[in-house]
């Protein structure tokens, strides 16, 4: 089926994590298609609810696509939630006003534990229709990247059923019941790399998981809980499709203690959030991995010439790429939905200039 | 009047603190005396509110004292809170039930900002009369700690009033204006550094300077906005008095990437939390400073054996003590208010436990 698609007009960002040579510095941002847009809040408002908008493809397609409408961006993102996997393992998935995720059902014991079960990807045939729609009408703009919550941050949510201060539900499982908790861990693991290879046959050019919740793990509770899941599902996934390479990019927020660690598990790209020096990691893991990062979401409220040196600061960062590396230029985390899009426009715009600049410097 | 103190009769802290030889590593936790005793709950109910309780120092010695009547720790702390210097500025400090603290009054303009002052220590009197309080109530069982919270940390609550998800407020006034930042800053270190030399000059044998916000910071932001300003701090601080050293720690919470500039700034101990790799750490920057930390507080929820192994874990990752090493047990960030005391006696009974035993081995 993805060889009906046409040819992409616009592979920068698939070079860039192949640490291929580009002209410039591929740039997309977490959570481009969101509610810092007025046409993505009309959308929304359409839809009802965030997961009625979810789980329809055309409005799925329709929202991923409006970023690239007004920004330079050289990659689109799937529109979806981080947790379509425990949703469809029948836990329940919505969302209230101003709040984060929660699940209707959660994990309470271990007769909830023991009865999980790799979803049936039917279940997820929204997210399929999805990929492919929006592949179809993005007709080779950028490449498409599709994703999923790691084994570790779905977990997460399906321990506790929201966001939680402490994560004192979901560690003191951890601490009292390590063997529940491996037995969840195994079988997210195998669901998602299930999940990432149904979005690729659809037609992910990419795929990130996305490890939201690993930062709060302790050093050692990280390797054993998050980073060993993340691992397997490496191990599981597809790296090619039709003869053309899918890179992966793994990102653990708040995770930069761990990233020589992260760079070692299979993965082409290592996200990276603000608290890490991109020159220091480019140093440590840039031979082995391309680095995908790191302005801090909050630069985005400051005045454009601020923002712009802003940018600059991360491009010199990593400084100029050489043979064998690879940056793709990203907030450190999800934009905010009280940026004003103009400064999205300005730090495009600036990511592509300074890029180019460093390149002939 | 310090001097008219009881001898000190369990110094094992202050001398790891010093990287001084000791039997045993000596251990103490963070917001150790706190909600989850009973007995703290009472008093607090008595005094009606935090602050009241807080602000008397019959109270303050009280809850301070408990926790060193159920456990066998080495050190007491201070009871007070880490926005005491904010509050004594004029903001008017509360608290909500089941919230964090709050300002009535927050830094809102440039106006806001330049009235600022470094605040008369007569309103904190109330802090230092309870330093020596404790201090003559001890009788010498165990030092005595005093704290405050970081430039950095302050100004947080200062720009903003409370708590916040994503810190744009304070980041807004970081990014697009600098300067005014800078300024709370600058009155901020000057604050605590006259603040903490109080509570020495009162009796404190030790203090701490909480960066527990430090970790929201981007790198390059964290070492101009949080970094320089605890230099300062430490740069204004008394190391000694009647010819006692007075040693001094440091505490990022979420700086594990940024240890090795912590332990350059003239601080004697630095803090790490659970993300650290103690052992790392040590080889890092072991030689320099004493290092306290770092055990999950979550893994307080965990059955007794199992907070046993996870105390040995801590104990063994540091290693077996060697001159000019120094290490101070403690949670990675403060022990929760919903933790079983009966599992704190189990921690600190195996701190004393398996560290005379890696000291024979």
């Amino acid at each position: 089926m993805s060889s009906s698609f046409a040819p992409l007009q616009n592979d920068t960002f698939l070079r860039a994590l192949q640490r291929q040579p580009t002209e410039y510095t591929p740039v997309w941002l977490m959570r481009q298609a969101g509610r810092y847009l007025p046409e993505y809040r009309a959308v929304r408002q359409k839809a009802g609810s965030f997961m009625s908008l979810a789980k329809n493809p055309d409005y799925a397609t329709e929202v991923t696509i409006q970023p690239l409408d007004r920004f330079k961006l050289d990659a689109a993102i799937l529109f979806s939630d981080i947790l379509t996997v425990p949703d469809a393992m029948g836990l329940g998935l919505y969302f209230e006003d101003g709040e984060g995720p929660k699940f209707e059902r959660t994990l309470r014991d271990e007769k909830d534990v023991l009865a999980l079960q790799v979803p049936d990807m039917a279940n997820l045939r929204y997210v399929f229709d999805a990929v492919t729609q929006i592949r179809q009408t993005l007709n080779g703009r950028v490449p498409l990247i599709g994703f999923s919550g790691s084994p570790w941050t779905l977990a997460c949510y399906m321990v506790k059923g929201g966001g939680s201060k402490d994560y004192r539900t979901i560690k003191s499982m951890l601490y009292s019941r390590p063997d529940l908790m491996h037995h969840i861990l195994r079988i997210n693991a195998q669901a998602v790399a299930t999940y990432l290879n149904a979005q690729i046959d659809a037609g992910a050019q990419a795929v990130m998981i996305f490890d939201s919740w690993g930062g709060v793990l302790a050093d050692g509770a990280y390797q054993e809980f998050s980073l060993a899941y993340m691992r397997e599902v490496l191990r599981l996934l597809k790296t090619e499709k039709d003869g053309v390479s899918i890179p992966s990019i793994v990102f653990t927020k708040g995770g930069g203690l761990w990233i020589d660690q992260l760079a070692d598990i299979g993965a082409g790209a290592v996200g990276l959030d603000w608290t890490v020096n991109l020159g220091k990691a480019r140093e440590q893991i840039g031979h082995k991995v391309a680095l995908q990062g790191n302005l801090d979401p909050m630069a985005l409220f400051a005045q454009p010439e601020q923002i712009r040196q802003q940018v600059k600061n991360v491009i010199n960062s990593f400084g100029k790429p050489t043979a064998g590396s690879g940056h793709v230029f990203n907030l450190g985390h999800g934009i905010s939905q009280y940026t004003n899009p103009e400064s999205v426009t300005v730090l495009v715009d600036a990511v592509h200039e300074f890029s180019r600049q460093i390149r002939v410097d």
